[in-house]
């Protein structure tokens, strides 16, 4: 893996040092403060800041936010987000590039706060419009190595940075600081640029007993905050949560209860592949409690190999046997580790549990346990797969029945203390809907924040800084691309209500066949697909059209258009008043 | 509404005293106990209760169970459920009760628990196809009779009974017993049956501080507890939550905060219009803090004026305004009233919140109150009106944030009291996903009842019963019918199918026109929905399939369908080398 992360030679790499909570002096770090400035700084007077949001405010998913000062453009995340119920055949949504696009030759770098699908989804598309040097830590850059192989892609240059370390990208210098998180490897940013510090939180929560003891980096926060922070952006995701989240090794606990409990059963646990910590502490428990480990998904193999590769997963040696040779193993000796938490149709878990995973056939020894929260939207689908595992006989074990699974994102407690120790001037709620914007701004106020100094920002806004003000700028193009099939940008609003409109009423397509000379009707045809409508129906339907049409005088019919009209709207009043559906007529006109 | 409750002459309204918790002395109902059905009994020895269930095992919604001995039927609930992600489309799912079709002449009353959609919703399309009287509480009937007028039905026979009345249909003596539920007027039904007694809790929880005083009957559940339950069917809705649901009456708290909170600003509370006890503490509420009332959206304006015809009820004189009289008055004097609580994309909250919705302009002086709790499923969308609500600058309070409501349903502390009141021999657990059902199962269990006594049905199930086994019987039609337009069963697997490819890949049909003498190509036309293909593609695509079968010798293909085969192929191949997409194609081929 190390040899396949490039380093470019551009970017300042400043400084690569892992930074260990408690252990930090805190010596001034190599990063440009503002007083280095000075020179640059008096042209500068007239420049702005320009913190422009391309993605994750207002939703949750595909985050990317641009920082631009003069002819600099950083690149903060680069998201993407799983299409909604309004969205068929839609695969995937990405953020809309065209402002960076049209100003690629100032991007300086895109620096990526962790490795998960809503911060680095959309890099393999928007890297087909703009280049520019990747920077994120180790596990981040070797989950975007893989999306990067995937895709076939150059000539991308991926540059390791370590916590604590930062990099100079043109008038920014950008230092990574530790945070914790549902994945291994995230930070948060230090930004210092030509009007201040800005901090992004990046996705984050504080655990005081970090499974890999590598708190977030608190002392260094307390630091930046006494040097003056001029912008906060943090994350939103729990502000409906009071007091904090859990800490992951609080799921050790539960786990080795759930371990000790089911001695005598096969035990197989689904969890977010790139849920590194949550990982080790599973196969902690296998070694532990002396069971052979199969990992079960594409996406579990992948990154489970790839995070041991890098150091950031020990896999004991003898441990890990092939899915494929389970059954060569008593029951009370297997653990499967399986990917579909979420219930997605093809993951391994959803399979086991309608019966068509051959590998692993599921019966009444087997303990199931889901160790992940259901995203919102996905209640049906996981329900599903718990249904039908029960079905099969299995004890499931999922998170309405224990605390098999904590949140990643700060509660309210936490949210304060990163306030309090950074104690901005401006404020920008990110990583929420907008009610949680909404709530993170009032939370900031009742921490004592000016209302004129917080902002919610749309996606498409650009809030402009100087070293004493925020104000709301220009709106520049920005929104949602969707991936579709192949295609970008395919599926536009008119196809997609093209798509719910047949998925709803289905289609009737009518050819009429007229003779080139006579303009007489020769030949008529009606097919009709998503729609209940017997042969019957349909023959009358036909017949009725073509009593129509027999009757009019198709010379005076001025255009085809005018004909299609006629054709519809007597297909429309049959089939509403039979069915009362509407379904999309597609009238076909063939001179012969 | 009294007077067009039928009341039919032949089932025997044996007592309609309403039973107040706490004064009830429990003199013997006068129902027919198993010793005074001896002669019958001997002629029955061969005969069993059949339990079948129709539906609402193994799903929340469409509740339906039939009891039969011999040549009587009974039909506990006729409820709908709402179409899933998987079929577009469709309005409404309803039980397939072709087996009740089979034997509509033995079918002697339909006994509805309460008067949500889950348990009558499906009514007005039974009622189609057979004729029984319907007996219910007062709330339920009202209703009913709301939904018999909608569908225009005729002699329909509503009977009401009280709780703690009793009628006799057929061999089947069913006492009505006063449970708490969010709705008013709910029961539990105690049905002596020729081999002992079945009680089906229908949707219950136990409320000791009730809105309206009446306390779930516990005592008369004790009495036929001490005689002797053959089979507990009992609500599994909460089985997953420990402890005990919270009263209504909290509610009355928490929203009295809110009044008194928000006393200069505009109150808007969304509720289900059914929950009459809900409405009833906001209506007084609403006294207590001089406010106005305005109901608004459709369902709550019906169901309020019929439940406080019934006296179900109660709404002091002056208080209602019509809702486009709110503009009349002071923010702080006006409260109003809403459905919506599920984000239904035409509820008045919605269209409230996109700002489509004249009669209430949102801004920044409401506080909108959401007092229901999510139905899984509709998370985004009630989310989204929430995100809607205070982008308009209004607040927003809703269960996340505090606890404005509160389940209708028993968790495990309330399921132990009824099992353990009951003692019953046999237990079957209803009104549950797989999930739920298996852990009430459980749940029974730990109290003592033993594995083989316990069954987990499925729809379609029939289980015997004498007076002392439980065993499966057969299997009988049943399952799901789906209500599209105006059509029951249209919409089949294959139309969904269609339905369902259609929305994810769109449609490309192509007419091919063959002249009649030479069967050479004449005319060739391609028409593209719900795919995203540029007008370049649909030419080269048209051009490539003209080349296509101009070279082809069509004299020698041999029928319509191998030549649509050829068509299709071309197309398939050249639209997913380009897009990767799959669409629905149909080849339309005209001899002219």
């Amino acid at each position: 893996m190390k040899e396949k992360i490039v380093k470019t030679k551009k970017p300042t790499v400043k400084s690569q040092k892992s930074v260990k909570q408690g252990k930090i002096k805190s010596k001034p770090q190599k990063v440009v403060e503002n007083k280095t400035t000075t020179k640059k700084a008096v042209k500068d007077v007239k420049k702005t800041l320009k913190v422009r949001f391309l993605g994750g405010v207002g939703e949750i998913g595909k985050n990317m936010t641009a920082l631009e000062f003069g002819k600099d453009i950083i690149i903060i995340d680069a998201g993407l987000t799983f299409p909604g119920d309004n969205m068929p055949g839609v695969d995937l949504v990405i953020p809309d590039v065209t402002y960076l696009q049209e100003n690629k030759k100032h991007i300086r770098g895109i620096v990526i706060t962790h490795g998960h699908e809503d911060h680095i989804g959309s890099l393999p598309y928007i890297l087909k419009d703009i280049t520019a040097p990747i920077f994120g830590t180790k596990l981040t850059l070797t989950l975007i190595e893989n999306k990067i192989r995937e895709h076939k892609l150059n000539n991308v240059s991926l540059n390791c940075i370590k916590p604590g370390g930062a990099i100079k990208l043109g008038c920014f210098t950008i230092e990574f600081i530790n945070v914790n998180h549902s994945i291994a490897g995230a930070v948060g940013l230090a930004i210092t640029t030509p009007v201040g510090i800005v901090f992004h939180s990046g996705d984050f929560k504080i655990d005081f007993t970090p499974v890999n003891g590598e708190m977030m980096d608190l002392p260094r926060i307390s630091e930046i905050g006494k040097k003056g922070v001029l912008l906060l952006m943090a994350d939103s995701t729990n502000i409906e949560l009071d007091g904090t989240t859990m800490s992951e090794s609080v799921v050790k606990d539960t786990l080795d209860h759930v371990f000790a409990d089911n001695q005598k059963r096969r035990l197989i646990i689904a969890t977010f592949a790139s849920n590194v910590h949550r990982l080790q502490q599973i196969l902690d428990l296998a070694v532990k409690y002396k069971r052979k480990v199969a990992f079960s998904g594409r996406s579990m193999i992948n990154i489970a190999e790839a995070a041991s590769k890098i150091g950031e997963l020990k896999i004991p040696d003898n441990l890990i046997v092939d899915v494929e040779k389970t059954k060569n193993f008593r029951d009370e000796e297997m653990l499967i580790v399986s990917t579909g938490t979420q219930g997605e149709p093809m993951s391994a878990l959803t399979r086991m549990a309608s019966g068509e995973f051959n590998k692993v056939v599921i019966g009444s020894n087997d303990t199931v346990v889901i160790s992940a929260s259901v995203i919102p939207g996905n209640e049906k689908m996981i329900y599903g797969v718990i249904n039908n595992l029960y079905r099969l006989g299995a004890e499931v074990i999922y998170e309405s029945l224990e605390p098999i699974h904590v949140s990643g994102h700060a509660c309210r407690g936490e949210l304060r203390v990163l306030h309090s120790l950074l104690t901005p001037k401006f404020f920008i709620p990110v990583h929420g809907e907008y009610r949680h914007l909404k709530k993170h701004a009032q939370l900031a106020q009742e921490l004592g924040m000016k209302e004129s100094n917080i902002m919610i920002a749309d996606i498409g806004d650009t809030v402009e800084f100087t070293t004493k003000t925020m104000t709301r700028g220009e709106k520049f193009p920005a929104g949602s691309r969707f991936v579709d099939g192949v295609g970008i940008d395919g599926a536009d609003s008119f196809v997609l209500r093209d798509r719910i409109h047949l998925s709803e009423d289905g289609v009737i397509v009518a050819v009429v066949g007229l003779d080139e000379l006579t303009a007489q009707l020769k030949s008529l045809k009606i097919v009709v697909k998503g729609l209940a409508l017997d042969d019957m129906m349909v023959k009358e339907m036909t017949a009725n059209l073509k009593n129509t049409l027999n009757q009019l005088d198709l010379r005076a019919v001025k255009s085809e258009e005018e004909l299609c009209a006629i054709v519809k709207k007597q297909i429309k009043n049959y089939v509403f008043r039979t069915t009362k559906k509407n379904p999309m007529l597609l009238p076909v006109i063939m001179v012969v």
